[in-house]
């Protein structure tokens, strides 16, 4: 996955300490991909995943619009050139005040869970659209999904009612798969819950119009996944199966799926060394750690392909480890990394897949350490 | 343990967005607690627990040491005021071209923990001092200790008569027993392997001077912990125990122990709701989670203090969460955290014992949002 682009860019530019390097070509292939597979819907960018200006400023020119977790992520969208129609609030967890700011900007279609939310946003975006997010099971998804956003269905009727009531549009249902989804089935429930709900208020004559399917595309790490297509085939014959003919609009709000593969992070082989004389296992030690923008490695949950300019050699399992002096930053252990027995301290190594949750996941100065300097070309 | 001066000054500024206040009497009375405990070790405070310069500044001109983890903060430990001969480069993990760097700087005090980052000091700080961390098991440690740093005993002592070898001086064995470690019995096992490498070396001809004891010392969360003269006792008696009248040298390196408890985030509800009518767990939604600064929640490790203008009033269990759209940012869930029935939206609340290990692993940017401010006063 690290393209000819930024292999180049690379062995010109020499860049010291580790760095992230993402290839905007492949952020717009991504793009046209999820456009074909499922023509229908619209692309809200989870802004979260990357919010590097350039990536922002191709996909805003592309036509995409942007799921924003922040105010500060609202901003970076409209500078980038997104117009407010185009951005979705889409964190069911907001200061009243920042809800305040963003219809200020102009952005009118917000998430929620609760009641409690739906109040806030009655408050300070008078009129605006909001769907309700409803908990998934997340089974199938590599990061762990918890039950930290949404509400069982049934509860989703009363939080969107009680919207229609303070005079917001009840616009429709959201809901999350868990991210790095591979089972292209995920969905099929999820929807099936959220016809439910369109069904339910519109017998109290609440007509929702969106069903917002939010993210879960995989990138490909070390195990193959299904392509954009298989995924637009499976969610389309969902919708089909559960509205019939009265297929609603869709938004889909890639993040990982847009930007991971276009990202690789090159690093160096700080020490190589074993803990006693009969170890097993070779202990690896990168510039780079669980501090440094790999935090998605926690409890060793994403598993990304490291490339090497030895891999042609033999390789024996090692412990990858992390720069920092906390004991936690491992990244496998529990499951050794095989690595070329040949690899030593200097060597430079490439470490795929990750131009998403990397550099702003970054700790500010952990350990002294710099954040991870990325270089979008 | 939030003093009258953290209040006062969160009264009276009233800083909007979570942020640390830390108070630097505390800190004082806390270096004046290990130095009366251990008077005759040399405090070498973990720069990397909390490098604010205020900080730093305050324990040179108590006559501190420093224990740095990287070049920058041995640039920061100087700034304050350090000497060189006061600064250690405790990372047992470091570039070639570092320790060249730390060496320049006058820095001639280097962990290492194999042959081969003893050949690395050898090359780039020729006749430098090296300490030889050995692996503990870390028993009754509260943040995990991993296998990442030490080698097993037996291995220390060729290590050390490599360096030796190599025209570096051997000077000593470290250890740690583990980040918030309240067992006062911990460091005698690690004592005992340390007096192992002592005896043996000197069968060879190397006479070594330094046991560095790390850190380790914890600080009150919500459960007591052993006073610092307790862990002065135990340490005396376990030096007795195994060196006789010979006793080494000796540094400690608190960090959590040194400030943790001189600090308090100020955070603020954003939201109370639950997932279902059935929930019987309210979630509580702060604008502050493991992302922006309270990373050692990880796993649910370290459980902080928290007060509320509410704690008088009747409790119940609560997922407590933070702001970001990251499923994985729940403080407590599988222990939910018990708070007043009648805290709401908007509630200002405190969360203590945060001086250590925040501001610096708050993330750079995740979600839009900013990384932790901090106030020192």
């Amino acid at each position: 996955m690290a393209t000819q682009r930024i292999i180049d860019f690379l062995a010109t530019r020499r860049p010291s300490g580790p760095c992230l390097v993402v290839d905007l070509d492949v952020v717009e292939e991504n793009f046209n991909a999820f456009r074909k597979a499922l023509p229908d819907s619209s692309i809200y960018y989870a802004v979260k995943a990357n919010p590097a200006p350039e990536i922002l400023r191709l996909l805003a020119s592309l036509g995409s619009s942007f799921d924003c977790a922040s105010v500060a992520e609202i901003e970076m969208a409209l500078d980038a050139g997104a117009t407010a129609p185009r951005i979705s609030y889409g964190n069911t967890i907001k200061k009243e005040r920042d809800v305040a700011r963003a219809f200020e900007l102009g952005v009118s279609l917000f998430a929620v869970d609760c009641v409690e939310e739906v109040e806030k946003v009655a408050r300070a975006a008078p009129g605006a659209r909001v769907f309700c997010r409803v908990l998934t099971n997340g089974e199938g998804a590599e990061w762990p999904l918890s039950r930290k956003f949404g509400c069982v269905p049934a509860m989703a009727i009363d939080v969107l009612a009680r919207a229609e009531a303070l005079g917001l549009k009840a616009t429709g249902v959201s809901f999350h798969v868990g991210s790095q989804q591979t089972n292209v089935e995920a969905w099929d429930s999820a929807v099936a819950d959220a016809a439910f709900v369109f069904d339910t208020l519109a017998e109290r004559g609440i007509q929702l119009t969106l069903v917002n399917m939010g993210g879960g595309f995989p990138t490909r790490y070390l195990k193959d996944v299904p392509s954009a297509a298989e995924y637009g085939r499976a969610i389309f014959e969902a919708l089909r199966r559960h509205f019939g003919n009265r297929i609603p609009e869709t938004i889909i709000e890639p993040g990982r799926g847009m930007v991971g593969d276009a990202g690789v992070i090159k690093a160096e082989v700080v020490l190589v060394s074993k803990k006693s004389v009969s170890d097993e296992n070779r202990w690896v030690f990168l510039d780079i750690g669980k501090f440094g923008g790999l935090a998605e490695t926690m409890d060793e949950a994403i598993r990304y392909p490291i490339v090497t300019e030895r891999d042609g050699d033999a390789r024996s399992p090692c412990v990858l480890a992390g720069p920092t002096c906390d004991s936690a930053d491992v990244l496998y252990e529990k499951t050794p990394y095989p690595l070329p027995v040949s690899l030593t301290v200097g060597d430079e190594i490439l470490i795929e897949g990750t131009g998403a949750y990397t550099t702003t996941y970054s700790a500010v100065a952990f350990n002294g350490f710099e954040p991870l300097r990325a270089y979008v070309i």
